[in-house]
């Protein structure tokens, strides 16, 4: 068993800083040990059909199903989770283990 | 500009053969040099709250935005798209540059 992701898909409530809930999710996962990675981005194409209407992508990526057990139990999780769930309009959740199908190149 | 994903949460409609869907998509971008890599995953959860229905993710990572508008300006991608699409129950797509906010520890 490989890595597992943690994906959610938001759209935020209008007025809604996005910066300041980045600048919570970064300060939260910088200090768990168990969240090996976390990346995010906004959607580019804006094909308001495709996306319907979410904006935002957060990644976070744990070694083994564990240690995202460990994180969606813990209280620093609970505290900013709800938070986080106040500023969203819509979101999506999704928690998978990784199948890498295509392997990147060799850097 | 670093790395741009494509990314597609879906619900399969009912009937459908999952894997024949991954067989196609596997075969489609091992043969286009355009995408760097291509992971996808079940979501393993199935908090129905949080999933919206959705069951499913499909990555594709380009080093480039030119490789993500080529891959999406190309024959076999239309051509596969139009088959996907046909398969789906629902789907959400979101384009977006890679912001990486935690990196993984050095291997």
């Amino acid at each position: 068993m490989g890595e597992v992701k943690h994906l959610c898909l938001v759209k935020f409530k209008e007025g809604v800083v996005v910066e300041d809930v980045l600048k919570g999710m970064t300060d939260l996962v910088a200090g768990m040990d168990m969240v090996k990675s976390f990346e995010w981005g906004q959607d580019v194409l804006n094909q308001e059909m495709l996306t319907q209407g979410f904006t935002h992508v957060f990644s976070l990526t744990f070694a083994f199903a564990d240690d995202l057990a460990t994180y969606m139990g813990h209280d620093r999780h609970a505290a900013f989770a709800a938070t986080f769930m106040a500023a969203l309009d819509k979101v999506v959740v999704i928690d998978f283990p990784v199948v890498v199908a295509k392997p990147p190149p060799p850097a």
